[in-house]
């Protein structure tokens, strides 16, 4: 067995920028620390390749969890291909476009407490109740103006691209993806408030999904992109359904994740990049590493660094 | 603050029982063990409750990982009334149905080595890709007796059904729910490999799924239960799609969930049940628990007890 | 790459005793359910080997938390050859000899109000503080009918053992070794309520601690030992302690291991037992496995188990 | 319930400070990177305030996964009172100071040829068995130097200092620390290699080790402080002993701990900070945080962070 190099322990300066701090996390080379260093020179390599195309997949509270800014900039870069994602990051975005806030709680709640002041809690976060009835009036009005012929059967990604048309907060992704013209993938968008929201309203408007619509467009983007590089946030659907896309050209040609999960317990969710690699969603030799953290703690950090390296 | 009981110390005895044990770990009370125990001891109140209207939601590699007999035994005793999961589980059921077997691996594999083998990895198990060109054949031949005006606006539950229907296997999880009339709502159902094989035959059969039915389909069966009792296999979209649908009811009466996720990142696949409550998803005072085990562990255990004690 | 056995699928029957479900999980094979079914079948092989001693090593809250008695039985049983253990363990089976109790309590516990309640909170146990004032007059008094030659450096192991033979309570752990001969090695034992009230009463008492006492006689033991079996609950420093002493004989030749820390961050808690091969502390080809499971579960299944199957 | 303040979107800008983006994270308040932001403003109070002494705990692979130098130079800063560590940090720098490197390897490294090979590993770093060698060497020559009557019975502490004082590596933690005069408290060093090899020197070199001085040493530093803020890289026994300590003074004023291991097993070591409070570890209104992360990323993060603001 062949020596690897020597382990460069990390060094600290008051005032460095986060790309020198990572640069020598890929230096020191093991350990999370390492990983993390590495998942930002793989983003960067994404983001300097001209003919890569980056797919950002999100499951989990990262728009809650204060990420809003840091995808939505990404998307007004331009650094982004498309994005999949779970309904629930789609409707913490409308929530805020729609004027509410998330508001800073606590993991230690008195939920029945919190349910009879009508604030719903994701984690240490909590969310006034009244959003959502806001969310629901809107969603009808906005549906209304799609033709009938569209509401009939249509895609997440198109839903979700007429609900950005008709935002005006600078802010939202979901305005500025409609704006720049990136698809915002949902397949599973049943599954979140508004998908309920649309369950109700679905008869008065005559309104089907089309999940194979989703997938029709992912499959476009992937199959027609020079290269592909994957950039995923949490696990879930959004994981899977971007991941298993790639098997029809072989697999991606680069690959990040991020995530808390355990690989042991079997699930796709906590499983290492390496696992793809048997079913064709990744190239064998791809440029992969998966990153066993927090993804409000790391997203930002080797967005940081990738952008100070690569732009 | 006042006290709780004392601990009791759990005390093992050769050829004690599953459910003598799981008792006994119910009396400590505490850690992990007193979760499994009181996990047993609501499974078995939801059993024994005739009114209870009991559904499973699944996600992770239950199936692959041996839990097939011990779902499939649920529906065929009548216990279960509906399954909410992801594709992946219902795959998996069904390759083993048309004669392929999951096979025993090695989280250390040799990835690059499986995938010249022809051989897909779920964490330490290893399945053959022929199984899925098989699957594929046989799906498109199924979807080909399935009633045009059927396909074009299909239901993951109904599809299912369908499939259920043709599967001549006993052990069959999707055969079984077929023949005893029990639901198995799918909304995300597009993603998993069979979800991307209809939408390699979309066009030839006219095919299009329609989420928006599996939610109706769970929410006829959520809004008519006298009581409701959950439990929850894994978190991802089965998990949150499930638990939304009973807000419209108040919150469930009984929840149990087993999970090796985090809650401190915020997801909702590792959020503990009593986030539920402030959302309305769990009624306040509800006989809830969260175990954090893997489910192929767990799982087994709570059911033989609470077959034991309450059939 | 060859295949493995195909997953059997777990079967489970109201009534079925804890071995035949545990037999059907080394069945599966594969995910968490196999690896405890294999932990069960490796322990049950070191109970029948009459030349293996068998070395059990102790961390986190196994004796608040339920596990006292599973303990103490293995000990009357004559199962095991020597214990390893935190301090804390050591003080949590003398205060519930003293006639103290640990109680049922939560882990969304009011930490303030506890304070003033003076209860000591354990993850959801809660333990009087008075117990272990009752501890340091009891210890003062036992100390002072130790010989002070032997009091000038005495070892954790024969400290212990003092205690035991002082001790009334037929379910102590501490007392049931010290009956029965079985050494209870505890090397940092300064680190514990005890240790702390031994460094305040060491004046007085002309008391000093001799670890590499304890070296020695965990030394002695794995040096005669016809063959070595450990199973390490937690991992701490009576792990590493435990498996670094097996280094001098070439390694272990069965080991389980039972905890939920992860191996990402490189801590030897969260090592698998594969690591160790590297460092002589495991045999290579020994019978190893790893169980990703709170041990108040796992350790009891598997003690009732392999008592069913080897005794 | 009240409400808390709003969750501020983090915002990355290319070339931005690592204390400019935790200063964010701190802003947006919730999740992992609200805590990591918090972790880094409560050791910028710490480093502030000049009646605080600030005590730092290790355990895990910390030297090996390249914080070497970050701990070093705090020591350098005169910014740490004490250490309290395992022995395993202690000799991981002494390989370091006598010449010897630690290597990247993989965490799927075969172990049985890393044993052929005489490379150790830690989860995925390898180090030469040979500087084990030089190490039991280098320790008797320095031990010779002893006098007999501090070798007859030593702490942890003055032992690991007379190391330090014969080390020229100005990058080692022990030898700066020996050279600053900061303790490097030690109660369990007999866990350790170097523990080992001074067992098998004890009967020639009359050596006994005494872990009552260490918590002397540490004590007087504990009960003199006027504020003593804590940070807790890690659990197992330097946690613990140096929590403990604080319990003799009412509790710590500032607390921070970084670990990746579960609250829900019971254990220590992955007990959050709250606990304390209930035993007098930690004042009630402390300023305390846990971040649930690999302590090679956020401990960088919040040392870089706190020093651009403190200092």
């Amino acid at each position: 067995m062949e020596f690897g190099r020597p382990v460069e322990h990390i060094r600290v300066r008051p005032g460095m920028t986060v790309g020198s701090l990572l640069a020598q996390m890929d230096e020191a080379g093991v350990l999370g620390a390492g990983k993390l260093g590495r998942a930002a020179r793989i983003l960067a390599k994404m983001f300097s390749d001209p003919d890569c195309s980056v797919f950002l997949s999100l499951a989990g509270a990262l728009v809650p969890g204060g990420l809003r800014s840091v995808i939505r900039d990404l998307v007004e870069r331009g650094l982004l291909k498309a994005i999949v994602t779970t309904g629930a990051n789609v409707v913490h975005d409308l929530v805020e476009a729609l004027g509410f806030r998330h508001y800073v709680g606590t993991f230690r709640a008195d939920d029945a407490e919190l349910l009879e002041e009508k604030l719903g809690r994701i984690g240490d976060i909590y969310v006034e109740m009244r959003a959502f009835v806001a969310l629901e009036k809107w969603l009808r009005d906005v549906l209304k103006e799609v033709p009938a012929d569209v509401r009939k059967a249509i895609s997440g990604s198109r839903l979700i691209r007429e609900l950005g048309l008709r935002l005006e907060d600078p802010n939202s992704i979901v305005a500025t993806a409609a704006r720049k013209g990136v698809p915002i993938i949902c397949p599973g968008f049943v599954d979140c408030v508004a998908g309920f929201q649309l369950w109700t309203l679905s008869d008065e408007l005559g309104l089907r999904l089309d999940p194979l619509g989703d997938l029709s467009e992912l499959m476009n983007l992937v199959l027609t992109a020079e290269r592909v590089g994957l950039v995923i946030l949490g696990g879930g659907m959004p994981k899977h359904f971007l991941m298993f896309a790639t098997t029809f050209r072989d697999g991606a040609d680069y690959a990040i994740q991020i995530t808390t999960d355990r690989p042991e317990p079997g699930g796709l969710s906590g499983a290492p990049l390496e696992e793809a690699i048997s079913w064709g969603k990744i190239k064998p030799g791809a440029d992969v590493v998966t990153v066993i953290c927090d993804a409000t703690i790391a997203f930002p950090l080797i967005v940081a660094a990738a952008l100070e390296w690569a732009c």
